[in-house]
Parts: C-alpha cells; structure tokens; sequence
C-alpha cells in the first residue's frame, strides 16, 4: 500500500478549510554581499507572525540533491509521487491552455525559433515573437493530417506552442527535436522504441511540413519540440482526500497541473493582491485553495536578486487578507528553490509554516531557510505535506485498531 | 530486502539488555493556558536526567499525519512495518483476552444488540449490558459446532465479545455483518471471494442459530459481527532480533499484542511501581522488556490533562528502579500521542531517549516534545528504534565486506 492509497483509506470530509500558498521558487542562497538570502532579506512581518504562530520545517521536493522542475515540484505538494507520476511537459502545456486531452493523444512543447541558411538555430525563441505572432503561425499548422493522424496546433504565450497528435498507435516514447543550444540543426525525432515508430515518423514528416510553410516567416523560420507525452492516469484530489479543492493561479501551466489533478480553477487576475480578493470571493465554496504566486520563480531565474526579495515583501503585504479568513489551516512553502545566485531552480531545500489550531508549536519566529531549521516539522519530502495538512484540518481518521 | 530481513541477517545474540519503557499516548499539545503540554508540565527529574544522560528525537509511529491506533502503534515500536502487518480487529480482540489463536482460526470482533420486531437495529450496543450478562450470554452460544467447524464465543467486556472459528478452509475475506447504524437489518456475511465461502455460510448459519438462541434475552436479542481476521504471519522478534524477550503490561490488549510477536508476558500488578517490581524480579531471565504504562492514554482519551500530568510525574518517580538494574541500552517513548486536549490519539511526533554507553550524546537535557526536537536522534518512524536499540547493545553485526 502507498501513501496515496493510505490516505484515500482514511481521509474523511469535514467542513474544515485548508489554504496551501505556493511561493513559487520560493528557497534562495546567500546574497554574496550580505549573507543573507532573498527571504531572509525581505521585511515579512505577517510570515514571521504567521511562523511563531505555527510549527515549521524544511522541504525536500524530490530527495535530497534532486532540482525539481516545475511540474514534479508541484505533483509533490499535491501528495502525488512525483518520480512515480512524471509528467511530460507536452501534457501540463496542454492542460495550461485548457486543451481536452483525450486517452491516447499525444502532446509535446514547441518552440517557433529562428534558423539560419545552412539550418543552424540560432535563437532558440524567435526573438520571443509576440502571442498574437504565434497565434497566427499556429493557425498556418494546425488542421495537418499526416498519415491518419490528426494535429492541432496552439498558441501559448510569445514563442511558445502546443502541439496535439491524435490518431491511433501513437506513443509517447520518441526524443525531443529540440537540442536544447543554438548552433546546432533541429534533431531528428527517433523512436526510443518499437511501438513509438509511427509516431517519430508523423512527428518528423510535421517538422519538414513546417519548414516548408514558416520559410518566409523568419524571424520564426522553422520550430522545436519537446516533451512528447499523454495524459497520466491520475486519481483526483476529490478521489484521494475527499476534498472539494480549487485552485488560484494566474499562470496556465498552473492552472492545467490544477485541472490535471482535479481542482476547480477559478478566474482571477495576476498580482496576488487579485489571487487574494478571488480567494476571499471564493472562500465559502470550496475546502482546500492552492494559491499560487509564480512571479518570484521568474525573478530567481532571472538573477533578480533584488526584484524576488520586492516580490516576497508583496506576498507578505497580502497575507492578511488570507489569515482574516481563519481557514483551519494555512500552508505556505514553494514548490522548490530558485535562488537569484544561481538564476535557475535549484536542489535546496526550503522552508514550510504550518499554522493551525492543532499544531505542535516550536520556538521558530521568523519564516526563513535558516530559522526553520529547528522548527518542530523537521526536514521531511514534499509529498508529506497534504497528509500533514489533512491531519490537522482533522480531515483523517485513525489508521489500525 | 526489507528492514526486518536487513536486521535479522545481522543480529546476533549477547548478554547485553535492552528495557523499551513505552508510556501510552505520551505526547500531548500545549494547554491553553499555559502553553505546555502534559509532559512539559509534568516534574520529570529523572526522564530529564536520562535525556541529558542519552541522545534524544522525535518519532513518527506510521507516517507524518497519520494518527495510529494502539495495534499499529506497538508493532512499529517493535520494528514491525505497521502498514503491512495491519491485523484485523477480531485478532487483536481475541489477543487481548488472551485467547490463544492457532493458525486457521478466523476471530471476529461482536456486538449484542437489539432488534425490533421486524429484526431492525434498534440499539447496536444493546444498551451496554453488563460484562457478566455478556459471559453468561457467551455461554449459551459457544461450543457449537456448524459444517464441521467449531465455535468458541467469548466475552470481552459489557456488549462486547470475540468469536473464533475453528476448522479446515476457513478464510477471513468476508464482509461484516455489522451495517454501522441503527435502523437496518443485520446484513449477511457474503464471501468477498471464492475460498471465503465456507467462512460466510458458517457465520450466516451461527448469526441465524444465534438469533434463536437470543430471542427471549432482549435487549440483547440479536448480534453483530465485524473485523474477519486470522493471525497474521509474524516472524517473532526472538527470530528476528535473536532475543529472549518478555512483556511487563497490566491491560490485556497489550498482553496479546505482545504474545503475537513471540515476546513471554510475565504476570504483574497494575501500577508502574509494580511492573518495574517484576522487571526486577525479571532482570536477569531476559535480555528484552517491553514494559507498557497504559494510564496515560487513557486520561489522554478523557481529556483529563492534569491526570495525565499526574501519571507521567509517577512513570518518572518509579524510573530509578529500572535504571538501578543498569540494562546496557533504556528506550523511553510512546506509541503515539494522545493529547488531553484533542481527547484522542494523534498524529504528533512524540519524543524518545535513547541511553547507553555507546549513545553519541547531543544538548538535550529535558525530556519533551519541544525539548527533543534539536536531539541527536532526529527525527524518524518508530519502525527504526529497534536498529538503533539493538545496535546500541552492540547486537547487530557489520553489513557488507
């Protein structure tokens, strides 16, 4: 028996509340200068209050030493194995733009990018055409059929697509075109096995299909795939916990993981005062919210010191407007660290809060990596989370006689 | 391999001793008023003396969030994984009467209660007749003999009672005849697969043999039967931990529990002074004692806050006892929590001391839950303490070359 099928054994529901804050990258490194990191620099009066108030820890998204990516990062801290359910980012695309994955498509991640003569990349994103650029060349794409299967193709954001291969005998199981650097062609698409053949064919004949129509298209002259996948087969959060959730994110790729995982996503605007205002709209029609604020991942991968620590300080402004809400327990942690001095996620783990009326307290008083060292929740996975969460919302009954 | 087959390839016997002093729902959350939990409230010089003597932690006796009840609590002290060796309640009732199952019996846990004309549950419990009426009520079901399998029913305590079937081609996988809630009818005990259906023509003829043997008892006219179960296949903990163990435990539930895991139970009174008086007598006979103070608990269950206060302050003043007889390695800890104010068992960690010669001591010199969260130990599932306690008796051998 796993732990999801553990849980799902126990859980119960009860008109308790649970509210998980996502900050996304949230773990940072030392600043070289002061010592401190963009949390411990940023001025969070309501976290630290919210950190005395509770019991608090570090995280570790995946194990110890593993970078998550966004996606297994997230799996995690819904309670999902995220080795076991890995997800292709073809699939979280599709989903991020409300496309209906039906059992056997095939979706993969595009890139529009731009090739030289001797069909060289050499800018890997177009220039970052705009979205309306992109709309308009997957409009060009979409509507294919190579040999019985059918494409379509959708426009994400800037350079960035979604392409969908529905036929039959299709598998997921081919390499990316995509190289990953400029200055090399785009890659063949290779079957990894005997059963992904038809695939790899369709995919490629695709790739020299759109050669041809974005030719007189340049600065978008040719385009990259990766992360070919189909939809996992995922027991819903309503399923696991017998919870009624939803989800609060401005991002789509957030907003498609939610949907994968069965939250109902709401409607809301892009700064987490607006994520606020919807969760206090929303409040009294659902049991768990997954709030989730992307731009300080973004900061960390731009090395944006500075702009993450501006971001935090605007996450700890709008928190009273979450704890005024009194749900029974508040969450708040990240899906992984992006520290600014490595301008990419990164391996180390990151603090957590825990806040309800029955939790243990610890002597931690400030929310940060450092102070939440000796806090009373210890340094456990990711994935321990939403039992812990489910426990003090007293969501689970008791397991054995 | 798992950690039992890990830990039995390496353990090896010795004259050294190991005293496991498991005081029942030890954990507790801060009272409102004063901040502090039962154990922190509670004088304990001598548990104090012993943590700043040894190397402390924090257990987790299943999983983070997981609040276990008593049977799974004490096999995952013992080292047993409590998810996979989850016993059924029929066996662990008829353990803790201390009726003795041979492989093949199938015990279910019963209810008397009363039906109404119709043969509607009126009352599941039968208005909690008293333990005698119960005993003279077992007496007129048990000894019969049904398709060749034969019957032994046996009182527990007020409505409650155990029967165990004996006999060739029995299986437990039947559902309950128990529907949970007044109103309904006794349901029938359906085979849940093929070879289980002997087992469920047996109980649906002793149900209906019974029925007319109870008529004229009413309030307890009718029964109900639940938990299905045999004894698990459990190495015992002399074939894993080359022990000679034996169990000091004044209630019989945990008697049985500890019969289960082939430890010998030793006759003892029912006040911690009095087992720690039979550990002395004992001493030199064993080389492993599981002594259990069970009051604990049950003014956790109660909610009575002071009396469990009371209770840990008189586990501390009978400790000098045990520590007197010098045992090379002392392991004080819980099953689980029980805070008075949550009036049940939880799911919080729960603080241990490990002491012996050959314990790397930390800075813990108080023995609480808050105090114990910096301890040398961690944090870590009971499952572990036996390793650690073995290992600290210098009982376990060097793994790999």
């Amino acid at each position: 028996m796993d732990s999801l099928e553990l849980i799902s054994g126990l859980a119960q529901p009860s008109s308790t509340k649970i509210v998980l804050l996502v900050i996304d990258g949230l773990g940072g490194l030392p600043h070289s200068r002061t010592g401190k990191t963009e949390l411990e620099t940023a001025k969070t009066p309501n976290l630290d209050k919210l950190a005395a108030a509770g019991v608090c820890g570090l995280i570790d998204p995946i194990n110890p030493g593993i970078t998550p990516g966004s996606t297994p990062g997230h799996l995690a801290l819904f309670g999902y194995d995220p080795i076991k359910f890995n997800m292709g980012r073809g699939v979280v695309e599709a989903a991020g733009i409300d496309f209906d994955l039906k059992p056997g498509d095939i979706a993969a991640r595009g890139n529009f990018c731009t090739v030289d003569d001797r069909g060289l990349i050499t800018d890997r994103r177009a220039g970052r055409i705009s979205t309306e650029k992109c709309a308009a060349l997957c409009q060009l794409l979409s509507g294919l059929t190579i040999d019985g299967v059918k494409l379509s193709v959708l426009p994400v954001r800037e350079h960035r697509f979604v392409i969908v291969f529905r036929g039959k005998g299709l598998s997921p199981d081919v390499s990316d075109s995509d190289p990953q650097q400029a200055g090399l062609p785009p890659k063949a698409v290779t079957a990894l096995n005997a059963k992904a053949e038809l695939m790899a064919v369709v995919a490629n004949k695709f790739v020299e299909q759109a050669r041809a129509i974005l030719a007189k298209h340049s600065p978008a002259n040719m385009l990259l795939l990766r992360g070919f996948s189909q939809r996992p087969q995922l027991p819903t959060m309503s399923e696991i916990y017998k919870l009624k959730p939803a989800a609060i994110a401005a991002y789509p790729m957030y907003r498609g993981l939610a949907k994968l995982v069965g939250m109902q996503v709401l409607n809301t605007g892009m700064t987490i005062a607006e994520e606020m205002k919807t969760l206090k709209e929303n409040f009294s029609s659902y049991d768990f919210f997954f709030l989730h604020m992307k731009k300080t991942d973004s900061a960390g991968e731009d090395g944006d010191f500075e702009g993450k620590v501006k971001l935090i300080e605007e996450v700890d402004k709008a928190l009273p407007t979450l704890t005024g809400l009194k749900p029974e327990v508040i969450v708040v942690t990240g899906d992984h660290s992006t520290p600014a001095m490595l301008k990419g996620h990164s391996w180390h783990p990151l603090p957590i809060v825990l806040c309800s009326k029955w939790c243990r307290l610890d002597k931690v008083d400030e929310f940060s990596e450092t102070a939440c060292i000796p806090g009373g929740l210890g340094r456990f996975p990711s994935t321990q989370i939403m039992p812990l969460a489910m426990a003090h919302a007293l969501k689970l009954a008791k397991f054995g006689a």
